[in-house]
């Protein structure tokens, strides 16, 4: 264990006050944001119906292959049809386990302010989650390692429309996999102070990632369990299959109400049928019997769904991010979702290999299909790119000012009609051919009237260029460095810190988690 | 007049077909696209009634001075009261005038394939219209010229999703602005053959650049007053305030049964109140106060109201465009030109000064914000920059692939639900594991299925860098130059283009249009 950063946080400030960051940038406060728009439904109430009767079908015509006996025997319990791996489930009883789902929980990290609500109207982000590589403007491409990987971290620390810390930015490849769990979510837990996320990749990790969790927040194991700490998201092997250690993760969480989202990867015309409403209805299936499963074993546990439906790129099955396919199918995942009455996952994604043009209009869609959809809970929503094979922090310095831009968006005060906004005193006074800068009704409101951004750079041309003619990335470059040299960790209990470095060190000399899977 | 251009035009393809482009890009096919959303609205009904009664209130109790003699006296008949400049109406009369306009009107150009509807579900984009300079990545930043002009005017026409040559793409002011508009008009007319625009800028250009549309249609006075051949677009002087150009060209069109957009160009915090509610009620308030005129004066006449509210810096004053206030005004002016039952025309805009991640951010929210208010008319949807005082052909081609997406995230095939589309018969044949490439299902629709993009990069990073590390701007700039290489104008009938030339060269020598106003 690298002592180094500990000492780095002693110097942090004391209190457990949210910061507004450092000086480096003037951001918005930490909030959850509320979206007030009515969602975009593509579908209309027999495309609803059309879609939960497909993915009823598949449930009960071909059936979903749960590769982990554990879960079979469960289903089998339940009354499901089970042939193998292959469980068959009716719909009578995937409603009457969706119905003991919560439609909304809050998930509490070791800072309790930084308690979140996943459901409802309530939308949060979270940080770029599990690229192999970074990539940044003065070192170009590279694999991950645990530097990159810390500095991931202090971004999504710092900037408060980050709410969750979610998988890894990078894989740290430097750190031997068997350890890498502790020393990553060490990292996590004492670099931020925000909502963690555990990979269900084997028995050990998940468990290991728990009673992190729990030592970081100094909780009984009983405090533990009493509510959501922590939260796993699981992918299905589409089409229709769950693997092992996902299963079997997130059936640990779901033991000790911990959350778990299901989110399909149904890439339509390769592992999901090239039509999207297609490929929604096999994503949905797949997750509604991962839900049925973990509401049989853990009635009442919390779950949502997350849609990864996309498309390939019909000249060379690469995947495309943040297309109109991908807009549409988003908005009808939501539609079925909130029929389910469950929260909603998303991303914010692209298939742009820096973050250029091509990157910001492809995340500004994959951002706006999120908000259209109602999402809860917007994955990757800061920092990724190449699809996801690339973390980069000028792409997450420039998309956190999308997502503030979204937070702005949802503010009533953009849209509010009360007297004074709509200002009719303050319009007679003027004028006409008069101007609004002196107006006492401007000057009362000028400072906060608008968003004011800290990336985007509103200069006229010649002003811009006699700065030195800086293009958006590289003035994302300038602004992620500085955040990293300025950056204070949270505070943490002393108390809780020590207990957690012992938990690292004693697990690590027990060799961490088997590597054979 | 320079004759090149018109050897160069000899040599495009017969036949009056809509071209699907030459090979330099794979791009959509011309269409008038239908957006099948229902509109974004953060007003409930109240706030709708209560930012209409504001504008009823300003045009009551605080009027709008009229600086043309022409129209106050119009006004004056029409029972308002007149003080000065000043003119006071009420309710009842705008209501009135407002329910003799047309909800939706077609406008067609010379070449009736491109015939326009504007109105209901209908969206058209128009080129990016009247910046001073140019910008491009060979050459920087430049005054526009006639050269720059034309090269605008081919990419106007080569892109099949932009529908209107509207304003000029940048002002050429190598030309003198006394024949400007002859020769501008000239290369609009010859160079594209979808519908053109007239600048109220002076009665006689207005009348030269309807009477050069009729001449290049081979229309008769009565064919081309007969329905709607071009347009115009007049802005307020806002607060409060309309020119005598602008409302003397708009009163022109109207009288030959021409449309006009009324546009002012309410900054909140600048010259409109600092809260976005007041900055559309005075928006709407300088709007309908036009409209009322020019249903008096011609009744039925094709109007639409054009939405151009955004807010200034904070810090600076100077214009910010796609922000989070920007999309608010947008979709409230949205609602309320529904409520007025008029077409709506809002833009497709940025603050950002080169073709990077902030002009894609920003542009994308104007353009989102364009399809949520459900605009008909989307002004400055490809190519520009610094708050429109540069047009570049880079961002140009960039937009059009967004203004793309947008055309096939309406199309119904995004998300359809026929059995076809649900796939379950391919889904079970694929089954569990297996993929989606190889089945008929996919077979069918490979081709058509998505999305095929024409600057953006979806090869993964290692392809992408040994295709030379091309990031989007160098990209659009190459497939720009392309497109100017390979240009073919649209074919014109010989008679006409000879008697334009004529009309021009006779205007020429009649000394063109005044310029001392």
């Amino acid at each position: 264990m690298n002592e180094e950063p500990r000492k780095r946080r002693a110097g942090g400030r004391a209190g457990n006050k949210l910061r507004a960051g450092t000086a480096v940038i003037d951001q918005m406060p930490w909030r959850i944001p509320v979206n007030p728009d009515a969602p975009v439904e593509p579908l209309d109430a027999e495309g609803v119906l059309r879609i939960h009767k497909t993915a009823m079908r598949i449930l009960k015509e071909i059936g979903i292959e749960f590769l982990n006996p554990e879960a079979v025997e469960h289903l089998r319990r339940a009354g499901c049809r089970v042939d193998g791996t292959n469980v068959r489930m009716d719909e009578e009883f995937v409603m009457e386990m969706l119905s003991k789902a919560p439609s909304e929980f809050t998930i509490t990290p070791r800072n309790p302010e930084r308690e979140l609500v996943i459901g409802g109207k309530h939308m949060v982000f979270v940080n770029v989650s599990s690229p192999p590589n970074a990539w940044d403007m003065e070192r170009g491409k590279r694999s991950g390692d645990f530097e990159t990987f810390k500095e991931f971290m202090k971004l999504t620390q710092y900037f408060n429309c980050i709410h969750i810390a979610g998988g890894y930015p990078v894989e740290p490849i430097d750190i031997h996999p068997s350890v890498r769990h502790l020393d990553c979510l060490y990292e996590k837990l004492t670099l931020t102070d925000k909502v963690v996320h555990a990979y269900s990749l084997g028995a050990e990790r998940v468990e290991d990632v728990m009673e992190m969790t729990r030592i970081a927040g100094g909780l009984s194991e009983e405090e533990f369990r009493a509510k959501p700490r922590m939260y796993t998201n699981i992918n299905s092997v589409s089409p229709l299959k769950h693997d092992f250690p996902m299963l079997d993760g997130a059936m640990r969480l779901a033991r000790r109400g911990q959350p778990v989202v299901v989110t399909p990867f149904t890439l339509a015309g390769a592992m999901a049928p090239v039509t999207m409403a297609g490929a929604v209805a096999l994503s949905l299936a797949e997750a509604l019997a991962a839900i049925a499963l973990l509401q049989y074993i853990a009635p009442g546990c919390p779950v949502a769904i997350g849609t990864f439906t996309s498309n390939v790129d019909m000249k060379s099955g690469a995947p495309a991010f943040g297309t109109p396919e991908y807009m549409r199918a988003t908005q009808m995942t939501g539609q079925l979702v909130r029929f389910y009455k469950l929260p909603l996952r998303s991303s914010g994604v692209c298939a742009a290999n820096v973050p250029d043009g091509q990157a910001m209009w492809e995340t500004s869609n994959s951002l706006w299909a999120a908000v259209q959809s109602r999402t809860n809970m917007v994955y990757h929503a800061a920092g990724w790119l190449e699809g996801g094979l690339i973390a980069s922090p000028e792409k997450f310095v420039m998309d956190c000012e999308v997502l503030q831009m979204i937070q702005r968006y949802f503010e009533e005060a953009t849209f509010a009609t009360t007297d004074e906004d709509l200002a009719f005193d303050a319009i007679r006074e003027v004028g006409a051919g008069g101007h609004y800068f002196g107006c006492q009704h401007t000057q009362d409101r000028y400072t906060t009237a608008f968003y004011a951004p800290f990336v985007s750079d509103w200069r006229n041309y010649e002003a811009w260029q006699q700065g030195g003619s800086v293009w958006t990335p590289e003035r994302a470059h300038r602004i992620y460095r500085q955040i990293l040299e300025e950056f204070e960790a949270p505070e943490m209990n002393g108390d809780h810190a020590e207990e957690l470095r012992r938990f690292v060190a004693r697990r690590k000399q027990e060799g961490g988690a088997p590597t054979d899977f």
